[in-house]
């Protein structure tokens, strides 16, 4: 039996941080086993909420391909493309367009909640409320089974299995696969000041860091407020340090850590040290990797232009399949010819 | 001096009527000597208000073919393409998404009178809302200097020099042409029961018509609801065959047959058979020619792919420096490279 096909996207918004690694980066790696993968840079994604901020765009996806091969995401089992190489995405995109009633789209929970939390810029555009409608076409154009999605994702990914039955609805032919969501556990990994790691929150350690920018941060990381003395006993659950302790620490040294936290063995300073240590430890093959593939970047390329190849032909062959369903392969008329 | 630049894009919903060619068609024509034109067959656009009658579309790109030919349309002189075929519209559609405040499309005037009149189908969809983005990426992608339009057209046009000024405004670089309107006065002609011809009100004389077919449409023409008897005296201004003979019966004539009308000196029986000698005798070249080309479909295909080819090239060449513009040619990466 043919193995079942993944399809996963990163917008290449910016660099990534240990949260993106620990996330979308390490369940890329380990799908890799089981499943036929399919990863891409989403460089038209990121226009839609940032498309005033296009400057580092094209070093942001050369940065992201390195991140990728230094995770371990492995070009000879895994197509790694870009999205904005291949037009059919757009195509798709224009097509499905035709077909998708707006109310389906303004009811997205992440459409609203966005347009609400983003206040200093303008994503009342055209593109930013069609970003499920392009998604929907990234996903059918490869007959992807499994999405990998968080929770707050799944209705997108209901609106491309809505979108592929309204598809085969109107024109009485099944093209593409329905694609399912693959819940994946990852551990929570907040920012150093306790809200989302996250870029805009500048809260964020990125594994483009240098070492000691990285201990800087974690220096820096928000312990209990209430522990103000070392001599203060203090509560881990109240403590960022800790929530990172929970993701890079063994167990038994950190129940260790909790001990020592609420009867003030361990100060703050010595604390986070330890948390140091063990993210380095955790982190430290990727690095060396990172400082590997950064010397051969040319290659980065080329593997991504590789994987590009491979999904084109794909893409081409879904779209094709689509067009006929559709009767509109303009590329064929000689049939018309009575 | 190089010649200015035109741009004009038919639909392919439907077989040409009348109506058709006295507007856009025969000002297609005459554009040709003055300026470089292309023309393209606007198979996507057909799509956003006739997404679930797709079975025709293919027969109705090469009839529209046929009957460029035929009216004049000469592809020596001006580049004839399909818009499918070109995926760079669709691509430069979604960059110009991402820009596209959504209440400048909602406030396009035929958007809201169309949603209102069309009621026997669902126009709510994304992509109907899109319209006149994809339009301002057919336009610009060739440079024109000037579309063709008619005042209700306007704002559509508008439209696309507001998206032009806000990506050089955002991008910091002057990319596209602005288009200006080409106000045409074209021959108003209604369909036989006095509304605007159109294929959804079944009153149109088609050029796939066959004459017979074509004369009993013209004796089905709606005349003067007073004028029961061959007896009593007519009104030309209350009788729509009179507002077909305004455009296809010279002026003499004409007068000739008001003053008949009125008098009763013609019955409306004669009245109309004129009438269809006069409208013959000014399509009879274009129905031959027909006749031509409709042996020759093959060839016709040809020549559209032929101007497919020769359009591609230079929306390929807008397209990537749009791109370049927007920093986002993620196809050259190699200047990343540090």
């Amino acid at each position: 039996m043919s193995k079942k096909r993944v399809l996963s996207g990163m917008q290449t918004t910016g660099k990534l941080h240990l949260g993106n690694l620990l996330g979308a980066l390490n369940n890329w790696v380990s799908m890799q086993e089981e499943y036929e993968c399919y990863y891409f840079a989403a460089d038209w994604h990121a226009l839609s909420s940032n498309y005033e901020e296009t400057g580092n765009l094209k070093e942001n996806l050369v940065d992201m391909g390195v991140n990728w091969l230094s995770a371990g995401v492995d070009p000879e089992k895994s197509v790694l493309f870009i999205q904005s190489l291949i037009h059919e995405h757009a195509v798709l995109h224009l097509l499905f367009s035709m077909i998708t009633p707006i109310p389906w789209l303004e009811r997205v929970p992440s459409y609203k909640e966005k347009m609400e939390q983003v206040a200093n810029k303008d994503l009342h555009t055209y593109g930013f409320l069609g970003y499920p409608v392009l998604q929907a076409a990234d996903i059918v154009l490869y007959k992807a089974d499994f999405v990998p999605v968080g929770i707050d994702q799944l209705p997108h990914l209901e609106l491309t299995r809505e979108i592929v039955r309204r598809f085969h609805d109107i024109y009485k032919a099944q093209v593409f696969v329905e694609p399912q969501p693959k819940m994946s556990e990852v551990p929570k990994l907040p920012g150093v000041d306790g809200r989302k790691m996250s870029k805009s929150y500048n809260n964020a350690i990125y594994l483009s860091d240098t070492k000691d920018e990285m201990f800087k941060k974690i220096k820096n990381i928000i312990t209990d407020p209430a522990r103000v003395r070392k001599t203060d006993p203090g509560d881990p659950e109240k403590c960022v340090a800790y929530s990172f302790h929970k993701v890079f620490t063994p167990t038994d040294d950190n129940l260790q850590i909790v001990s020592d936290c609420k009867t003030a063995a361990i100060g703050c300073v010595a604390c986070k040290k330890k948390l140091a240590e063990n993210i380095f430890a955790r982190i430290n093959p990727l690095l060396e990797k990172r400082a590997y593939w950064n010397e051969r970047k040319p290659e980065v390329i080329d593997i991504l232009m590789a994987g590009t190849e491979k999904a084109r032909t794909q893409a081409k062959e879904t779209l094709a399949r689509a067009e006929s369903a559709m009767k509109i392969n303009a590329g064929n008329l000689m049939p018309q010819v009575k």
